[in-house]
């Protein structure tokens, strides 16, 4: 089942590259300029991402902030929901601008400890800086424990508060 | 001897880190407009870049084509000309779009096969599809195998041409 559910996310991401890769030299002649692909891609342009797992791990050790991962599709309908959600939910953006180091992917990494009930998107899960996966923090459904739509914006945040508490606690 | 030449590397990333991130908050009031960072970061805009070493391999697989990754630092004066040397070159652009996966990263991978004589910047490596590093194709200097300068475009184009060299020649 493990092993469907990764094959599942590797052809899903296979659909998104062909998609973003193919689209463009088959569709449109050669020189028309493309738009330059952005770090955010989408969930906040004015907020500042790390690119990969390794580095926002750093970031999150040598700043002392939780790390936030949002794992998602460009051709996902409930990824791109969420994401408009999200870019659009200043609160949540102001709190993940100061308190947090920020990733967003569209490829799993390979730590198994960032997909604790399988990998799918969305998902958000939140690594303290200590580099501990908080598989505690969780959305509202129980199938798919790190999964948020757009409704679920509240619970986003107080999950987003709840990994800064823990943190101050430990300390 | 490897341990210190890690430890530098993390500490040139954090200086890296912190002139990229410090600098915004400090100097610049909070609604000022930041530039969205972009995959590229000036290494060719009109190119499509992989965001990390995972995405860059599965691409390299699925497509059959060869992987080539530049490790740089934005404060390294070394990489700002190499960058500004290789995204002004219109053959190597070209190649590298329609023939390469690429990835540039500023922050070092877990794959030790990615820093064959130690970790410094600029340097490139090559990756065939059967995700084995090219560590046989060089540049110009023998006490960093990996490094170029911009004077080097012409052995770097013909490196490439190799890496793909290779690719037929084993199919």
């Amino acid at each position: 089942m493990k092993m469907l559910k990764g094959l599942l996310s590797v052809l899903l991401v296979l659909v998104t590259l062909s998609s973003a890769m193919g689209k463009p030299e088959a569709t449109t002649p050669k020189k028309e300029k493309r738009i330059p692909q952005t770090l955010s891609r989408g969930w906040g342009d004015q907020l500042i991402w790390a690119q990969t797992y390794e580095e926002a791990l750093f970031w999150s050790r040598s700043k002392n902030k939780p790390l936030m991962v949002i794992f998602h599709l460009e051709d996902c309908p409930h990824s791109q929901s969420l994401k408009k959600a999200f870019a659009e939910d200043k609160v949540i953006q102001t709190l993940a601008d100061e308190e947090f180091v920020i990733l967003n992917l569209v490829y799993e990494t390979t730590d198994k400890h960032l997909s604790p009930d399988g990998q799918y998107v969305p998902r958000i899960l939140f690594v303290d800086p200590s580099m501990t996966v908080r598989a505690d923090i969780t959305g509202r459904y129980s199938n798919r424990l790190y999964a948020y739509e757009p409704a679920d914006m509240k619970l986003l945040l107080s999950n987003m508060q709840r990994a800064l508490k823990f943190l101050k606690t430990e300390l």
